[in-house]
């Protein structure tokens, strides 16, 4: 599909894709960047790329797609870094969580007329960090949204619509604007009301502290896993996203202090029917495949 | 153990304990009693209990120990039904969320020197509601809270640890009102705070709620889980622990707008320090045997 594949950025995400492009033999040559010299060893041992490459600018060189799987906030630097060194006709693409900020950081710094940049965003990922949590089937089944910024490049758009598609994703491509107001409530607010309501937990006197880790299946755990995702990764999304975050935040805040209310006047009735609407959702989400129709995510414990 | 003993009410935790009480052998006669006769025809079906009684007080009828197994609201209704008709001697015992307030219903009913009332809660649970759901190994490795209301029957108060213990349960004793404190923070607070999100994706225009199914493994699906409980369960623990649950709520409300305050403020590295200190939460939580130590809980999709 690919002659050459760089993959800047070697965690969870990047030595994922490392995995399902080279199971589905997507290229010829894969080649893996990371700032640290560590994770590139790590890449080494787990025998998932051709090549590593501490030197970003070389990493590049004659790629034919080069992937960005780093932090949001370091796009602008890697850019600036590889640009002169991007081969004529290079796709470029992403994997990143917000799509409007670094999108247009992303427009302004490359030459449009040789570099084809590709915004795209798999909905996938696990609590895990590191090339050695990564797995070949993280895609699978799951949706790839794909952002495309203009209608020029409808050659290179197909290829990484396919590419996704033979990598086991779904995809679907809307306008970045649309997909942070959508990621904002599916993920973006989610995750910083499990940050926030485990961070209250936290600050409890000790007593109290020691007793919710000790009846945390009675509900708090739930909220802990996506609570222990990469702290960078989710700065960067809040600071990415913070106009739509901040609107769908007001809009939970308005409905939490509507519950407040509800239960100062301990209005029965209106619990009731708040409760009973949200089973409905749950069902939709098993029906769209998105969960596992299993009790308690089908753990054992 | 007992000789007979009377569950009332065979829901999700009834009909458990119904399975596991068969399977350890902890009675020669188990009745089951349930408002609704067509919940008595399934548990038949299932065969989990030596005799079905859809007449409450035929139910308790020589009874060593009665466990109340229904939403909070029908207590009062049920002790006046069963008060006069418990025999001398007899536990009476319940598994409900919240122990304050109807623990001093019940103490206010019954005949303190003929009955024994020991309220406890079991730590155990799923999204699922009724017999059919039921499992025997429900309550393993889980925590049962005993909140003894005085210290005169420690004869009895042994035989219910007992009773817990050798239905796989670790125990522990605390005063009512110190369990519905630290249920509210690790059991109330995430369900309204999942009831609440998950109701303000139910309430966005049409187009964006398909979505919030379409990409809700991106975080949301979580939250639907325990959303999806059943809602007069809810309805009733809500009213019954208003006070610590509004008390905690607004601790999660000022850590949230101290939140929303950061975001504004772009303070990258508060946002940051945040983020980093929840991921230790997950940690003891796994450390202590409360969670899976897999990603996304160890499900396949």
């Amino acid at each position: 599909m690919f002659k050459k594949i760089t993959i800047i950025g070697m965690g969870l995400i990047g030595s994922s894709l490392a995995r399902a492009i080279k199971k589905k033999k997507l290229c010829k040559n894969l080649v893996a960047h990371d700032l640290s010299s560590s994770v590139l060893k790590k890449v080494k041992k787990l025998k998932i790329c051709n090549e590593i490459e501490l030197n970003i600018k070389k990493s590049v060189f004659n790629s034919d797609l080069v992937i960005i799987c780093t932090p949001l906030s370091s796009y602008k630097q890697i850019i600036l870094n590889i640009r002169n060194n991007l081969k004529k006709g290079c796709i470029l693409t992403d994997v990143g969580s917000a799509k409007v900020a670094v999108s247009q950081i992303v427009k302004k710094l490359i030459n449009k007329k040789e570099i084809i940049w590709i915004p795209a965003h798999p909905i996938a990922g696990t609590e895990n960090s590191g090339p050695e949590h990564g797995f070949a089937e993280l895609f699978k089944n799951r949706w790839c949204i794909v952002t495309p910024i203009n209608k020029s490049n409808q050659k290179s758009l197909k290829k990484i619509i396919n590419f996704w598609k033979k990598i086991g994703s779904r995809t679907q491509c809307m306008k970045a604007e649309h997909h942070d107001k959508v990621m904002a409530i599916t993920s973006h607010i989610p995750h910083l009301i499990a940050f926030n309501i485990v961070g209250t937990a936290a600050n409890l006197e000790n007593d109290t502290k020691s007793e919710v880790i000790k009846y945390s299946a009675s509900g708090f755990r739930d909220f802990t896993r996506i609570a222990s995702s990469d702290p960078t990764m989710w700065r960067d999304i809040v600071m990415n996203n913070s106009k739509q975050i901040l609107n769908m935040l007001n809009k939970f805040n308005y409905d939490l202090n509507k519950l407040k209310k509800t239960i100062i006047n301990k209005d029965k009735n209106k619990l009731f029917k708040l409760f009973s609407k949200t089973g409905k959702v749950r069902k939709e989400i098993i029906k769209a495949g998105q969960d596992i129709n299993l009790p308690n995510f089908g753990r054992k414990n």
